[in-house]
């Protein structure tokens, strides 16, 4: 065998080492949005202004939010979002901005739109890698206390914030947090834009009020069409169905309860007595016995009992869907069609994380006629512009047949026609396709759930589609005919000598009769 | 303003908590490539293969390659991949397997499968979450040490390995790795499966050898059809016209030379005195300045002077293309067409970074006819099944205009016919969308390098479609005609009276005549 030396297993063990999590994103920061300078753009405004919807929904605030966008050079802007949300306490803010994978919304399941504790922290990492500028954070976490004004850099090699500033400040606004980062960037308009992020989050979120200024100057404010907050998303216990054996066994080290079947009823949702009690037996486990005291062998019997065991769906409190009225008075107020449709799925299940898919279409009117349809994709409220094509909402589009309502669809294309396609999935955990949360994984059961949806929808879309058409032939059959009427109507009056009186109620009575007909 | 208090600053900060990198993955284990039982076995094998091939290429040895699935369960397998490489210094093998973020390939640029310190690492936690067993290597580096066996578990919470157990045995090989994963997963046939990784692996691999045995038992071999080793890729520096701000800072802050001028030319490629000279220059920074003592505004003012000055473009013996005539003999090999062309593109540049794009196409034959092409993508001889939509080199494809090559192509969908299309991007460092390698971003300078080859071969294959329908015009003609040769060579002779020998010339003649009027 050919052997031409050119490293030896030493060379290699020399080359090993450890990688910081930043060193990674910062090497692979397309990953988190950041791989073109008008997608920087967009990514920063949205991780921004997801926490600050996030932390006004969580404090029960009726979020008002200010977004403006400052050029300082052609491919430098200043990004500034300033919210009225509860602030953040002096001590957390050098983490939350300068360390990545820090938050609150990781080890929780309860639907929000930030979960990695990734966002806001590699927006200022990029910050700082394309201008060496840190983020400046003002915040303020009510009237009776004092404002901060903090600058905060993050050390790449340790993962770990650095203060370059911290004092107290003068400042207006009783509470609320004010966030600005300087980075290299391009301002576009288009289907990938910060102003249609602006317009599609306002869709979304109709109980928001948004003050947006674009670099040039211009101010767009989108207006809250209801002052109710969304229902409020509880945070919920994982359930059996959808734990995996090492959790598990994890899950059961760490327990604080003394046996077993009160671990199993307290660390997860719908596990009753009779419940716990059967899985345990199905496992061949003492109740009695000591979470920390379950063999690896057992946890697996027990990892194969709980499928066994009819268990409640868990509960879907933890979710808070857009529903049908605000998803329609949203399109109505954003998208220039003339009919108009929503769907609110029931809730389902997939590895124990409850969802909640939400569709609506809007069809005809100012829509383009001659293309393709668009698809506006949302997770958890929050608009997704990129990846189309990797995302599995498209996909559910794609593998729906709208020809069977009314549509032109080539194969392996979107549907083609004056049409809008609204999808919104809400979970307690989004499987995005990468850090960047601009693509929803191809899960099968959330596929499904869109689909389904979608039929719902497209079945009501072709009726208005035909209905459309009848009513067109009719209205012209009739004009026609009603055209004629008043010389019937003359007709008959010299034939029958009616008065002119008469004649005009004849007309008018075949008037009512063709308009009753058409009605049947 | 509607204030009804959820959760105040404090509430919000006692939410706040780090999350480890392992934790990160185990919850969203789709980004690793793991988010279905079918798609984990296959990313199992791959990660393991990649590092194989890896390996021997990196210490020159022709890669021979075993990979055997066993089926525990219907949805438990053993994967087992062991190759002849130089197999890992027993200090190494525990962060290897046990660590994400860990390995040789992150810190250099040079052509590889591997870029990240993650795979195998997290194939191995994926086994351990799911069957709670932990990774089993065999690795001898040597005929002259002794081989070494260890069961190394990973530590989520600490991202951090526990080695269970650790002895020295017996082992035939030489030299080489052995590793076997115990995970929850299933055993499917088509597009997407380890079958078809096989195939497609081999078909960039020529200089492999492979032997596959299924779960069910069959076993292929695909047999090397080149003793050749693939160049070796070299290992570069950084370019200058690459490097970002915040990383030119770091790099100057950790400089070991003595003079920012000596930085510049030992930490980047391609800078000579002369570029190093007029970089400074145009800065307004002296050349013996201490690269410490660069304050931050002038790193800025080096930063922009760089696209100032112009430099040589970056070294390209970092990479390692398949080259056509291998593309060529694999496809032949292994897609049943009846007409196939290959193209390697010169390398270019991505923020410094040097590719080289590689297409093929193979048409008509036994492929099927009326259905769209199938596009085989690879990154470093990687295939890449998963994330079709949501690759940069399906949209090169479907933004390519095939229509202008004589194939059917429906708006935003792929072209139709008997084609295959083989892409494949080698670098430096690919820009995949997610950890789990499956697409590649949409780099402008990628996707357009990409399309090129594209219509390069594209071209060629038109320019074939027209000949074949050409050919099978003249081909029924010339039959028909040669067909009543023998009777019109009757005719003469009764006419001319002729003898059979004369008649037979003349009918030879004619023939001839034909044959050439075909060929002008």
């Amino acid at each position: 065998m050919a052997v031409k030396r050119r490293a030896s297993a030493a060379d290699l063990a020399n080359r090993q080492r450890e990688i910081s999590i930043s060193e990674f994103f910062t090497k692979n920061r397309h990953l988190l949005g950041f791989d073109s300078p008008s997608k920087a753009l967009l990514t920063a405004v949205k991780e921004a202004v997801d926490n600050s919807l996030d932390a006004c929904e969580e404090a029960g605030i009726l979020p008002e939010i200010k977004v403006e966008l400052d050029a300082l050079a052609e491919d430098r802007y200043m990004v500034t979002v300033e919210d009225n949300g509860p602030g953040i306490i002096r001590k957390q803010v050098p983490k939350i901005f300068g360390k990545l994978l820090y938050g609150s919304k990781f080890h929780r399941l309860k639907q929000s739109r930030g979960q990695q504790g990734i966002g806001i922290s590699a927006a200022g990492m990029y910050a700082q890698l394309t201008t060496g500028k840190p983020v400046l954070i003002i915040t303020r976490t009510g009237a009776s206390r004092e404002p901060h004004q903090l600058e905060v850099a993050i050390d790449t090699k340790r993962n770990a914030p650095s203060v370059l500033k911290d004092k107290e400040i003068e400042w207006d606004k009783k509470h609320g947090t004010r966030v600005t980062m300087e980075l290299e960037a391009v301002y576009r308009k288009g289907q990938h834009s910060v102003d249609e992020y602006m317009v599609q989050t306002a869709m979304a979120n109709p109980h928001a009020r948004i003050e947006y200024r674009t670099p040039k100057g211009d101010e767009v404010t989108y207006e809250r069409s209801t002052e109710e907050l969304p229902v409020e998303a509880r945070e919920i216990k994982p359930h059996p169905y959808g734990v995996e054996l090492g959790i598990l066994a994890r899950m059961l080290r760490d327990s604080k309860s003394r046996t077993v079947l009160a671990a199993l009823k307290s660390d997860f949702s719908r596990v009753s007595d009779n419940v716990g009690r059967s899985i345990l037996k199905e496992a061949g486990i003492p109740e009695k016995r000591s979470p920390r005291h379950v063999a690896s062998r057992e946890v697996e019997s027990l990892f194969r009992a709980i499928p066994k065991v009819k268990i409640m769906a868990p509960p879907t409190n933890c979710l808070s869907p857009i529903g049908e009225d605000a998803i329609l008075s949203g399109m109505k107020k954003l998208v220039p069609a003339d009919w108009y449709v929503a769907r609110t799925r029931p809730p389902s299940v997939y590895r124990g994380n409850p969802f909640q898919v939400e569709v609506g279409l809007a069809y005809g009117g100012a829509l383009e006629s001659d293309g393709l349809a668009r698809v506006i994709r949302y997770a958890n409220r929050v608009p997704l512009l990129y990846q189309a094509g990797g995302c599995g909402i498209t996909k559910a589009v794609l593998t729906t047949s709208w020809r069977g309502y009314g549509l032109q669809q080539a194969r392996g294309a979107l549907p083609s026609g004056p049409l809008v396609i609204f999808v919104h999935i809400a979970s307690v955990w989004v499987p995005f396709t990468s850090e960047s949360k601009e693509a929803i994984a191809h899960y099968p059961e959330l596929l499904k759930d869109v689909r389904l949806a979608l039929q719902e929808c497209g079945r009501k879309l072709s009726a208005h589609i035909r209905r459309g058409k009848r009513e067109a032939d009719e209205h012209r059959k009739r004009t026609y005919i009603a055209k004629y009427l008043p010389y019937v109507g003359d007709a008959l009056q010299e034939i029958l000598s009616l008065s002119p009186k008469k004649r005009d109620q004849v007309v008018e009575q075949l008037t009512n009769m063709l308009e009753r007909s058409r009605k049947m």
